[in-house]
């Protein structure tokens, strides 16, 4: 809306435009204070600005990828996160064919670099590609290094000390919920 | 706990094995009916047997993968999906230097051969993994081959006749989330 000059835009619109419904927009921004005049609806600068402070990216942030295997490949290429705000600097692999190669314009760098360069960096989110196994011994890793939040492929459950913030992204789950809601419309069990 | 011969299992396990609580366990799963025995807790071989008649994964669900990108092909070898009762059978994609190859063992095929091989696999789950311009034409696509669901990792919206489970996995949503969560512990603005 901004790059196409927009200056306001309604509750209506905005519902629209992220499948929710006006009265939700309008409910769940006023979480965060007072938005938008009554009756003419939000100013989009000014929208797009305070959304930007609340979500924390005012500026890029600085993330890195431990496990450069197929997952962990395929997100370095991703140039979608860039112009969403998120910079991936870095990556890391135990695999030496992949230690000291560049994919997509990433680095990938040795395991024993791991805590040293994560703060070097300013690495704020990790997004953990490792095999399960070894989930757990990489977020303490992460943690003791300073970094403040997991977004984790690995569908194993993690031990952290509350410090860190942590989303799971599951293939396998995702295909869960949509196997039964198929099931439900298929036999008319009635989602709770 | 199948696997290791485990008979009862109390829903404070199952609640730390997931991340919940026991209150939470109990009250999900009587939304489906009666299960387990009061201070007994649940039969894990028939606990099993009943989600999986719940998630629909009775038999494993057949999936076909769209686009075979970096995410796509990322996905063609991921082996938990298996595990997890879902069968990769096919995948699709424009790219005349990827059709007609083999990807982990799943053949790339071209999209002119999209709505015929889908009814004739009998696929009912598609995951998208194409660039957003071109995802909404693809839903309809294989809405027409009579596919149930959709997992799409194109962020755009999709319209559908309502006939169609779709689900979205968004890296750069969870990534906002984990950012809001981050900027909310360090200025001290609660989560709503």
């Amino acid at each position: 809306m901004c790059d196409r000059g927009a200056e306001l835009v309604s509750s209506a619109e905005l519902a629209d435009g992220s499948g929710t419904t006006a009265a939700q927009v309008r409910k769940d921004l006023s979480n965060f204070g007072s938005f938008g005049k009554r009756g003419q609806g939000y100013a989009v600068e000014e929208l797009r600005a305070r959304l930007e402070s609340i979500l924390g990216l005012v500026r890029p942030r600085r993330v890195a990828v431990v496990g450069a295997g197929k997952i962990g490949s395929a997100l370095l290429g991703y140039r979608d996160l860039t112009s969403r705000g998120f910079e991936i600097i870095v990556a890391f692999d135990i695999d030496p064919d992949k230690v000291g190669r560049t994919v997509f314009g990433v680095p990938v760098l040795p395991m024993n670099e791991l805590e040293h360069r994560l703060a070097a960096d300013g690495i704020e989110i990790v997004i953990l590609a490792t095999p399960p196994a070894v989930a757990q011994e990489v977020a303490n890793r992460v943690t003791s290094a300073g970094v403040a939040g997991i977004l984790s492929f690995a569908a194993s459950k993690l031990e952290t000390d509350g410090s860190l913030a942590v989303r799971w992204m599951d293939v396998a789950l995702e295909l869960e919920g949509l196997s039964f809601l198929i099931s439900a419309a298929t036999n008319g069990v009635e989602e709770p």
